[in-house]
């Protein structure tokens, strides 16, 4: 398929990594790519690292990988604040996140001066921080939430991630939040960064974020998948393709 | 209106007092009633205090209670699970409501040994709440929510109330929730303490939980409205009386 597609969307958890450790084939497949001469772009929904912190978490795992190779949920929501002229800023959420907002050069605030809320996940969460939400939202702030996840992984079972925060949010509020991550089109147009959509592929474990996005998008969707099927999904969620993992979808060329 | 009914059900913020002060004519309205040999049971939603903190709150303005009095949605939803032969029940919410739990006679317990996870209300929920309530729910262990509002008011604004944190687990474990309080049947069963439904009326001023709760219920209800006026509502939450307040309701005898 890289003879076909030239820029590379993979999602991280579940296609290059699971856990703590790297898919078995995944570096060798990113390393066959680039020496292809395809882009490879990695997109992830977890709002918690900055994009340095990332691609340092690939190195560990023998993927050569810089900030600017990464597209996070909360870049992509720093990114597009930004672009709205949005300037003050409050963040319920990890310190990463934050540091994205800053780094866009928006100003974190957290009083009734912030235009915009945005929701992130992180472990620190608390009741005073809902508290904070529900006053800024009622008070007509725009509401952004890096993704909308509902849980994520852990070893001893699911988690509640970003989506439950903004769950509370709403319910206390009455308003929608504007999710950035997948699927999100603000999120592929991040990982785009202009190339041309006929030659882009995303690859990715989770129909709902992965190939719903890469639809909405306009490019290539496929699905991998523990046993190589694909189970019955609905039309806006399936993929061109399903394979086990990485290293197969490069056997063909 | 204490002519015609013997049991009456009032609720607190809003009908009895309002922030830290009792409401004009609702000291000496509670009294009139008790001198003309009317029952008298308080119930609110708000599952921090015990009943006994609850009475207490009274008196000191000017309206003696005793535990017994109260009806709060902590103390009915600890006999709800007693009544049910649970065991061990965990909790997200205040001391308040823990000491409800236990003084039911239920065992306290933070560890995957919970039959029931109990969800209130309380400053000091975090993260980590969440993240256990997900666990367990995930794990089958029945989901039991004291009330489902979604605010309740403060000098600063609208808070995230019991109906927020339910609104996170719920998302984030695809489970739903058995809500006890307000407008609940459970609610009002231990409220009536078996005295005939068509001797008793509760006095609310939120149609939605006051009013649906004693529609429900099979009983009379009356809408505490600042204008006395009634608003354009549907069927089911439509009152049998609107009045200013508990003074003008006794006026008629």
């Amino acid at each position: 398929m890289s003879r076909v597609f030239r820029h590379w969307l993979l999602d991280l958890d579940g296609v290059v990594y699971v856990g703590d450790a790297p898919l078995p084939g995944a570096p060798e497949a990113v390393e066959t790519l680039r020496r292809r001469g395809c882009r490879v772009r990695f997109l992830t929904n977890d709002p918690l690292p900055t994009r340095a912190a990332a691609a340092a978490r690939l190195e560990r795992y023998g993927i050569p990988a810089e900030a600017k190779d990464m597209v996070t949920s909360g870049w992509a929501t720093a990114r597009t604040l930004r672009g709205r002229g949005l300037e003050r800023v409050a963040v319920i959420g990890s310190d990463g996140l934050r540091e994205e907002i800053a780094a866009a050069g928006l100003a974190l605030v957290s009083d009734d001066s912030a235009e915009a809320l945005v929701v992130g996940c992180d472990d620190g969460i608390g009741y005073a921080d809902l508290r904070l939400g529900v006053r800024l939202l009622h008070r007509g702030a725009a509401f952004v939430a890096t993704n909308a996840d509902a849980v994520f992984p852990t070893p001893e079972g699911p988690a509640p991630a970003t989506g439950a925060i903004v769950a509370a949010l709403r319910y206390a509020s009455g308003r929608e939040a504007e999710v950035i991550g997948k699927p999100s089109p603000a999120m592929f147009e991040a990982a785009l960064e202009g190339a041309p959509r006929e030659a882009a592929v995303m690859v990715g474990d989770t129909p709902a974020t992965d190939i719903a996005g890469a639809r909405r998008a306009g490019i290539a969707a496929v699905l991998v998948a523990a046993d190589g099927a694909s189970p019955g999904l609905p039309p806006e969620l399936r993929p061109d393709r399903v394979v086990r993992g990485l290293a197969e979808l490069l056997a063909d060329g």
